[in-house]
């Protein structure tokens, strides 16, 4: 045959599980978007058609269901490493599991005030409104051997409204930018840290202890960094979690520079001091790197974005 | 001629402008999406391409820019009343004006302890975060004679996991559902309100604060009610707000019943004593309805979406 | 009470419907979206939550797809007149009901040449490729006496390259456009056309020839209308629809101005005669008319957006 | 420093570029949305912000417009070359260029008959409706000694409507799915293919033509396979492919599985005989898989889409 088989993967995409758990009146949420990606020895299947080595997508979205209530879900992390253990070590064609899993938050609503003439305000502990903001992401991935988990998030949108420059560049015959010495800041966040934690015999992270962690680093990093380029704020909020956070290794950010233009108003008469912007949509500068713990290979993918 | 022109309207949409106040050290933003839309004696323009009763499109931008410098920008409500009166009363072949504004809200990042390495927290007063959650809404029409300000929002997403029953209905040929005495119930919110501010001899409304309460009355009708059907929720959270705010005379929602569906784990020998949760994209229950304040005439549109 | 109940209306929203005709090894598609919201004496739900009158909305998705099997899928039209009218005289509660549908087109996958070492090109009768461009859209409205049947499209996108010009607008202080006689013209269609039918005693227009016909009208209008302003384009596509089209007496367009900017190549020694352009997204001019058959009333809603 | 810099790229992203070409009065169209994504000596500006290496964002922006001038868009894959080219060749910090081109496909609108009381059809040949459908896709990336291009699509929604089976695959505790005999397949295309073409003294590849033959080549694989899995049509669909165009090494597709459930009508005393169907988003069967000619390198990454 002049054509061969390569890497390969399948599973069923985008499970979306709601999981309650009562503590008395007190509800809690968990809410997950769970995407699972299945490899091994998968050649017979799409040279010919036999499923004799195939676990249907079908049944990894009951295993999500059923796990879901077997173990609960005590964080994304954790949700991801039952289900990647279970299909490497219960089906002998699978050699390797990837669980993808976005995750959405909630706050609960605040009761009315006593005196209400509704329901009164204890009952309202199953109340809940999402909090929408950015969206929490988690890769496991297992191979029987060792594990990789890659958290992160996504859609942070973050804006400085001063403390940015951009001067100093080069310039060739196609350059007609003027240099900004006070100008906004802004772009939404699209993450991703790699945990060193590869092996069940080692101590396993707070799952969700490090993300608030690292989210706070990262959000401080970037109020806190007095920018003459969107790259020095991106290497200080990378080297910030690192520098803090002792379980991570590696961060990879795409950060969209979110231009916000200074309108010209001396037609109108006006002046403009760093006041009225227009923010554009396309195009945006797209500015992309990885932060290492020094020593250590990188192992995060390149294009966290597909443009 | 066989043919007519009927009602028309025209002028730019979308113009995204983000403005910034300084208060020293401290700055505060407003970042909005303003669509213009003019009507008047536009027969000419239809028929025969004449654009002499036309103010250009691009002149409607240019207006968005230079009043956010000229009046500010207090609340989006107070922005589109300067806009549209503008227009009004400045061209004389536009008759009507109408504004929708969309609000994007942002909160403070918060700053880092005092022994920080980086720069200290009182640096921090120009940097933020877009909240996410909903989008706030404003449309604010004017002809010359009068006002009419409907509010809203888009994109709220509640639930409660608890206090939400469904039985008694219908049932005909057709019929397979099952009572539920106990369900999950989830909707992303789409309300209009219109206020009854509509002569410039009227005391005005405190649009923002005006706008905190409606959400807070909103919300908290939707966690204290005890829900027989959405539509019983969909009454309270109206009822409750013109109860509350003497401003409001009319609201308008429309509210996807987000299903959430109790996943079968009994082929795997699993109680699901409301645990785990399908949550399904379509199709979804749709439910819109209008609460008045007695004796008033709607004006509301009645459909908020296309569906 | 303070506060009363306005316009309401319920159903399952966005029922997806697939039906396969077969005629012998030739298959056909039809591919719909379907949305039911039905209207009647529903006070009782909203005041407290009593859903004695109320047909589930899970019931209604069961109808259309019973119905998909029934009736067959003649047309879009066709289809909801099936239902509209079942929900109407089968629940003496419901007075009204209006379905609204979105249909995907499909065309055929041509077949490999008759020497393939595949399967043989008689084969592949059953094998489809989604047209993507526009969606088409109807909506039927039935109160047991009448019927208004709106179809439409949406997100048909067009182009002028030249035979455009923009100049002889109002000039206010806030203008800064120059005028432009030789532009590129672009629009993303959205547009709805009433059918004169409205009675079971007149005879039904042929549903699918008409949308061929009036598509054709509009796009050949588009094309050849030589254009002083989009007013004027977007008047000449109505009255073609109307001129040649006897059952339908009404059109509404949402017209979107998809600005083609020609860039400024100067700076680079070059000289850009109408060749090349910058594609903006936001703003956009917002182009909206209803053209009418003289001597009859508007009906179609304003909005077709919510911009 | 306990942090180092790993691999990074910045460049403006999504440039849309529409470039009219005239031929007498018959016009033609390229619509382009071109990313940059530009790496080499770039330490000093995330180490210190210093940007004495930085070609500005912007500026990479104007050389796309600059050259849709200068060398015109024959083919997208023939504009990334020379935008490539350029930016490594002509500045001594860039060491790699990545060009990401999406293209947008317009026919031109058919003329009405001859005695139109409209303008001629003669005078539509610069009018165009956009094709919808797939967007067709590719990536130019050269290093100063080689070229690496890899071209595709994303969009393309493909059905068959019977010559499908899903059985014989493996079953353990969680399996409740049914064995099928006659099903729909129907999938969303994702597809990329690289050329063999990685040297300036190798002859080019006739892009246009290479794209059209790819396409035809997979659609009708999907159409002439009997599949007995999704899996088995992905792979035919690759191998065609590269047993018929000598230009082309490997192939990689993620195709999720757009299911098509056979809706249970027996409860209202109708069969459904494989003709009415639910068409369902969330979750999906995601099957990817990378099809080589034998003896050859992998190079495509693995992850199309980030789910």
């Amino acid at each position: 045959m002049p054509t061969i088989l390569g890497q390969n993967q399948y599973g069923k995409a985008e499970n979306r599980v709601v999981k309650i758990t009562r503590d008395g009146a007190t509800h809690h949420i968990k809410d997950l978007n769970v995407s699972v990606a299945l490899s091994g020895d998968m050649d017979d299947v799409h040279y010919s058609g036999s499923n004799a080595h195939v676990l249907p997508t079908d049944t990894t979205k009951n295993t999500v269901y059923a796990f879901a209530k077997k173990h609960g879900i005590e964080s994304a992390e954790q949700f991801g490493i039952h289900l990647a253990r279970h299909f490497v070590t219960s089906q002998e064609p699978i050699h390797r599991a990837r669980i993808r899993i976005e995750e959405y938050a909630w706050e609960r609503i605040a009761a009315s005030d006593a005196n209400s003439r509704f329901i009164g305000a204890d009952e309202v502990k199953h109340s809940f409104v999402r909090k929408g903001q950015e969206t929490r992401l988690t890769e496991v991935t297992y191979d029987g051997d060792g594990w990789q988990v890659v958290s992160g998030l996504k859609d942070l949108v973050v804006m400085n409204s001063t403390n940015s420059e951009f001067w100093g560049y080069v310039k060739d015959e196609y350059t007609t930018l003027r240099e900004a010495y006070d100008r906004i800041l802004a772009t939404q966040v699209s993450a991703r840290w790699r945990f060193n934690w590869t092996d069940d015999d080692q101590r396993m992270p707070h799952w969700e202890k490090s993300y608030e962690q690292v989210r706070k680093h990262m959000l401080q990093a970037f109020a806190e960094t007095y920018s003459l380029s969107l790259q020095q704020t991106l290497y200080q909020m990378g080297a910030r979690i690192i520098d803090n956070r002792a379980e991570i290794d590696e961060v990879r950010f795409s950060l969209p520079n979110k231009h916000h233009f200074l309108v010209d108003l001396e037609p109108f008469g006006l002046e403009n001091d760093n006041e009225v912007y227009f923010a554009a949509d396309r195009p945006y500068g797209l500015i992309e790197a990885t932060v290492l713990r020094d020593g250590v290979e990188p192992r995060i993918p390149v294009d966290l974005t597909n443009l």
